[in-house]
């Protein structure tokens, strides 16, 4: 393309800045003055209220209510579950004090130190457990199905906005079970709900599989994810589910009462997923003029723009917008109002038109006279990358309106899946994977393969030697045939064939 | 009531603990190890949904739209506004190292000390302002209306469960304007949308008013409040909204170039309810057998308890049951479908029932081979103290139960305001407002006579007097009449008669 771009940098040019200015320019969030955390703006809470509500929808389907525990955890409750402390100590945000006062030169500084310091949860096992062992008596308390939409702090270093901030929003599903196959059961529906969420709703295509012990979740018995692939190639965990086994019931005496009459230790779960998922849908579907947003969870799925020169003509094109959107207010997309607006801003037109297209609202509709002499409108899709400006009749438009955001959807999804297929090659040569993941350009090291569908013998080792060229196992994905082969590193017998990948 | 009743103390005997078990009892919340941080359970949690979702659309009918601000805030951002800051300095929860680590004991201790220490929100309006002095350039960014669902630590020593806990859920609404009289009318307008919710759906009644200047909020020009009666006749804070001028213009530097390009301070507002309203439900309509929840914010309106003696009376019960529930979900209340739960528990009956009892719900159904033989329902209304279960033919208890719900809502409302009315009283004389706020009996110090309705002259010194008998002026009512005469204490003249009472 040679015409500008409402983005600068374009993805080609500068990949992570690309992003940042996507961010910026779709008016979704924004760094605060507090170290690591963001803003997010109403265009992208928005967003987030979209997938909150269609998540929680789905959890409550499976079963799942709702609670909220408290945002602060005693140290001794973090200490109960080995690893779970140790893979959590370096980023926990630690409150000691209870109040202010004023010093000799008038400064701020805490005061009324607490005698035992509170965590900030980086995530609620320990918390939750503990309430579930006095929750839990009998197996007809069981299963035992909560989830939790709240706020999180892990401290980060070097944050991006939704990728990696020190304080995020997420859910997180914690579920006791009577039984392991139970639990584990648990943990793949959840897994699942999530797939067909990614794909569904937010035409992200991911593979979900299981992480290799080193990638898992402290503390966790098995960890389950789903990775996306972003359009720089990498890999973005997108949402996981573990099975805890025993582990937590054990650190936080989760017993109950067994038919058998006998007290044992139940088995638990967790699941989450968070604000990340903005940063993919950004990652997965945008272009060189900014956010592309997936009809099903865009804020605005159409937008109207009105154009006139004086208020006589206003008054005529603002008539026969109001009857259109009245008609399509009649009409439903996935069972839902179609979300419209009528922009009436008084800002030049083109502004006004690029702000839309920058947003990634799925629909653009140009309304002025020559479209009420001809009884028809302009249409732009988002979707398309030209931006072409389609003349429709008003009465095809209107009975189209539906199919057309389920074609954009479905078009999305087939798009980012094909980038994704395109992307990832079987590898069962070390040349060749060495050469895969190393960058196109010195000057661009974000530019490589993709994904790499591997053998791997399963040994701590090799994946250890693969992570010096910053590539990780992202999952061994479900339902993989069992191959026989060599591993890619270390040549010895292998029978897993994994995903190999450079990740966010 | 000579019976036993559900809850034990009852609410003559000993109010305060008798709140405590209506919530333990209704499965609402309890007390976390975490101090002054309560546990939300579902059947809480589900109620604090509906609030939300309710207040969530008028907020957004009313032109708000949500958006998402850190949880900490630094301290210069604090220091910024004098009166604020001393207002929350004594409650702050700090945030004063980023990691944990081991000690030789293998004690975790904090580790990783900030720079500047950060305060996890008492309340955003620093925060909030800092963002909007970027966000607001010209008066056509104006009015920006944002409102934030969010957690908030104020560390409080008392704590009761949803009344004062050191976590609390809210909203938090911040809006900037440019001109006085605008700010002052989104202050009095989200005052309404407060006042008829509570009115409209949790049946509460409130008395909308105006806070003396030492009840302000710190920082604010005016502080305005809804004030409802509990059962022990204390009044129940349940809302704030904020007129703040140019306090936190000035304080975080929120400017606008005006329409005579002039640049000038903005004008900017606050308002908020919690989860305290959860607390004002119970304590206006609870009753010795627990929980009486509205039907507009009832997690379940309906729910149906099957009476069976085997396998094949539980087929027929189900049946029957089944069938009903089905036409209840074609009928409508307030335009939702109407919330019904089979409780196909196998737990004695008894017990389900009073579950219920306890939990609130607005009608119970009990359904068993005699309703069956005589195709009607045995139907139990939760407003009714007596609950008598009344037989209906089927066919008419389907017909009405829309009607039901909304005679319920109706007259609970309809009963609390007659509480407050009762035991509201006019008092011009110092010697009967002392008798009035006299507990009855000496061992029952919560028991006094209510609302007192006094004029007053206006004076901090008067106000502070009265506080002597623990009681405040809880606001002066909106829309009173100016009246001539003289202030209750000082017996100086005084042209506003205000709300007096002992309060939360």
């Amino acid at each position: 393309m040679s015409s500008k771009t409402a983005i600068s940098p374009r993805r080609d040019q500068d990949y992570p800045n690309w992003y940042q200015e996507v961010i910026k320019n779709g008016d979704l969030a924004e760094n605060s003055e507090v170290r690591g955390c963001m803003i997010i703006k109403p265009w992208g809470y928005t967003i987030w209220e979209n997938i909150k509500n269609e998540l929680d929808c789905k959890f409550k389907e499976t079963g799942h209510q709702n609670a909220y525990f408290p945002l602060f955890i005693p140290l001794k409750y973090m200490q109960k579950e080995a690893e779970h402390v140790q893979g959590f100590a370096k980023e926990c945000a630690v409150v000691t004090h209870h109040r202010l006062v004023q010093d000799e030169q008038g400064k701020l500084i805490p005061d009324g130190k607490l005698e035992e310091p509170l965590v900030i949860r980086p995530t609620s096992e320990t918390i939750i457990g503990e309430t579930f062992s006095k929750w839990v008596k009998s197996y007809r308390d069981l299963p035992l199905l909560i989830n939790q939409w709240a706020n999180i702090v892990r401290w980060e270093m070097r944050t991006r906005l939704f990728l990696r901030t020190s304080e995020f929003l997420w859910q997180e599903g914690h579920t006791v079970h009577s039984t392991q196959a139970e639990a584990q059961q648990e943990t793949l529906q959840m897994l699942q709900v999530y797939k067909s969420f990614a794909e569904d709703y937010l035409a992200m295509p991911v593979i979900a599989g299981k992480k290799s012990e080193s990638e898992k979740f402290p503390g966790a018995v098995d960890t389950y994810s789903i990775e996306a692939m972003m359009q720089d190639r990498k890999a973005l965990q997108s949402g996981t589910s573990h099975f805890l086994g025993q582990n937590f019931a054990k650190a936080s005496n989760i017993k109950f009462l067994n038919r058998e009459g006998a007290h044992q230790y139940a088995w638990t779960t967790s699941w989450g997923v968070s604000t990340r998922l903005i940063g993919g849908v950004v990652m997965t579907h945008g272009d060189d003029n900014g956010l592309v947003l997936p009809p099903r969870i865009a804020p605005v799925q159409l937008v109207i723009l009105p154009i006139f020169k004086d208020s006589e003509e206003r008054k005529k094109v603002f008539d026969y917008i109001e009857k259109i959107n009245h008609e399509i207010k009649n009409t439903k997309f996935f069972n839902q109002e179609i979300l419209t607006e009528i922009d009436d801003r008084e800002i030049r037109g083109g502004e006004k038109k690029w702000q839309w297209i920058k947003k990634g609202v799925p629909l653009i509709l140009e309304i002025g006279m020559k479209d009420i002499a001809n009884n028809s409108v302009a249409l732009i899709r988002r979707d398309d990358q030209d931006l072409k400006r389609v003349f429709i009749p008003r009465d095809k438009f209107l009975s189209e309106i539906s199919g057309l955001l389920e074609d954009i959807q479905n078009k999305m999804y087939k798009r980012a899946f094909q980038y994704q297929k395109n992307n990832t090659r079987i590898i069962d040569q070390w040349n060749e994977f060495e050469k895969f993941f190393t960058p196109v350009q010195a000057d661009k090291p974000e530019i490589h393969g993709g994904f790499a569908r591997s053998l791997w013998c399963g040994e701590l080792q090799c994946e250890e030697e693969i992570k010096q060229l910053n590539v990780t196992i992202r999952n061994i994905p479900l339902g993989a045939k069992p191959e026989s082969g060599v591993c890619i590193k270390c040549g010895k017998p292998a029978k897993l064939r994994v995903i190999f990948a450079k990740a966010y």
